[in-house]
């Protein structure tokens, strides 16, 4: 399902997803200059809508995009989500919200919604875990300039997508960015990092330098709090990993998936598995 | 114009510009994971096409896209431009050649090529000059992991839009970049950087590390040779520009644009500014 926003309001339009609707000239395509989220669909509605509302609100406004009307993404998300579970029932989805400078011909925004069926992939990593190689990003954030959009979830993402292809390169299914060499621990590719360490506690790196404030992450950690578990965001290095009970990986539609093995190092699993699995599940709802 | 190119051979097929051709699902769209390169096209043909192929050929390659078939992209290039000509004479234009990882439900490459009008912002900025800011880019590339497509154009360009924005903001027209503040000079937004010394001397910085090689640039540093002007890659810092007779974005469109504000401080044209606008428009023919 695609639904088209009008970016200054006005209804939604069902697009066909069989038919292209992006021009030439959009921003989204000639430079990746625009914004995204992706959310998790269950039981025929968007779970954890404000707190992706709220990261989008932010990366638009660190883009210099028009504001964020959040009723109007609300109700194309729902109108699509539910036209979604008519045709397909309780059966999962990825909701991808992307909003752009729009044309250069128009100078406005383009705005729209996608519901689309998890991958078989994704449905195969959350179940068995995924291999997983380090790397560094090539760069160091320094200073901050001022039009920097640090913590926008932005389209351009040419460099995250050449580390993946190399780590399926090397038989992995994802990678961890390190900020050096076997140094601090930042983020996945698209996941947040979360370690679980021996007497029901939870760390994950803090967000801003080089990692992004993660919803998933927020929404677990938020629900384990409640639960008696000890949450705490701190620094992470690359031997954490290796002594941690657990190594998580956790996004929005691949949820959490256990790193089961870390530059060719097995990584065992820990004997609250199954607990953290139903938490994150019941994060997400 | 825009002529959809079959990625693995085959012939173009034209496309109504009036029309959107790019789907939900293109790498393009949703990663900015491709490549691109931008062309001048006077008297009805692109310039210097064999240096943008060698570049192009090296992006897509850097970006893990299947090899580039030149003799594809030179003749439907060549037949949008005459086609441009055909409506439009003798009007230079713009050719823009983009190649993405494609739809993610095909698996195959998108490609095309497109040849329209400059924009007369373009053309004013030739004559009169532009008004620049400096900035860093917020980040230092530091070990360069060995997925990392470093010379790569892709279309990833947020951050470079996001500077973009914030140089209009203040009234100016383009971004220098810098390695740090008031440091080394790298390149800007979408061009080179060349600085005229006295005595004829042409300097620029070199390529590699977050510059991109221009081919502009070494195209004009070619001419200038054969012409007597003493040609130099050495870095380049900021006092280099105020000390400097004149100093020059160069790119494919807007061919020579000459510095004449920067951040704030009048840069004063040079004894050869005619004889170097001469220059670039022998170099680009």
């Amino acid at each position: 399902m695609i639904y088209v926003l009008e970016p200054f309001g006005g209804s939604a339009r069902r697009h066909n997803p069989a038919l292209p609707h992006l021009y030439f000239d959009d921003a989204a395509v000639t430079r990746g200059d625009g914004v995204f989220e992706t959310l998790l669909v269950r039981e025929g509605r968007a779970v954890k809508m404000d707190r992706h509302l709220d990261r989008f609100t932010a990366s638009a406004r660190a883009m210099g995009l028009p504001d964020v009307d959040t009723r109007q993404w609300e109700r194309a998300t729902a109108e699509a989500a539910a036209e979604w579970s008519a045709t397909n029932g309780d059966a999962e989805a990825r909701c991808t919200w992307t909003y752009s400078h729009g044309r250069a011909s128009s100078g406005l925004p383009t705005a729209w919604v996608i519901v689309q069926g998890l991958s078989p992939e994704t449905c195969e990593l959350r179940e068995r875990g995924v291999k997983v190689v380090t790397t560094t990003r090539g760069y160091t954030l320094t200073d901050t300039p001022e039009w920097f959009p640090g913590g926008a979830k932005t389209l351009s993402y040419a460099h995250t997508a050449a580390a993946l292809r190399w780590a399926r390169e090397q038989g992995a299914e994802d990678v961890l960015f390190l900020e050096s060499p076997e140094g601090k621990v930042l983020e996945g590719a698209t996941s947040s990092v979360i370690v679980v360490k021996p007497g029901r506690k939870l760390r994950t790196p803090p967000s801003g330098s080089g990692v992004l404030a993660g919803t998933t992450q927020a929404a677990i950690f938020e629900l384990a709090e409640a639960r008696g578990w000890r949450c705490r965001t701190r620094e992470l290095t690359y031997e954490d990993l290796f002594e941690a009970e657990s190594v998580w990986l956790v996004s929005s539609t691949r949820m959490a998936v256990r790193v089961r093995r870390l530059d060719g190092r097995k990584l065992p699993g820990g004997p609250l598995d199954d607990e953290v699995r139903e938490l994150v599940d019941a994060a997400l709802s």
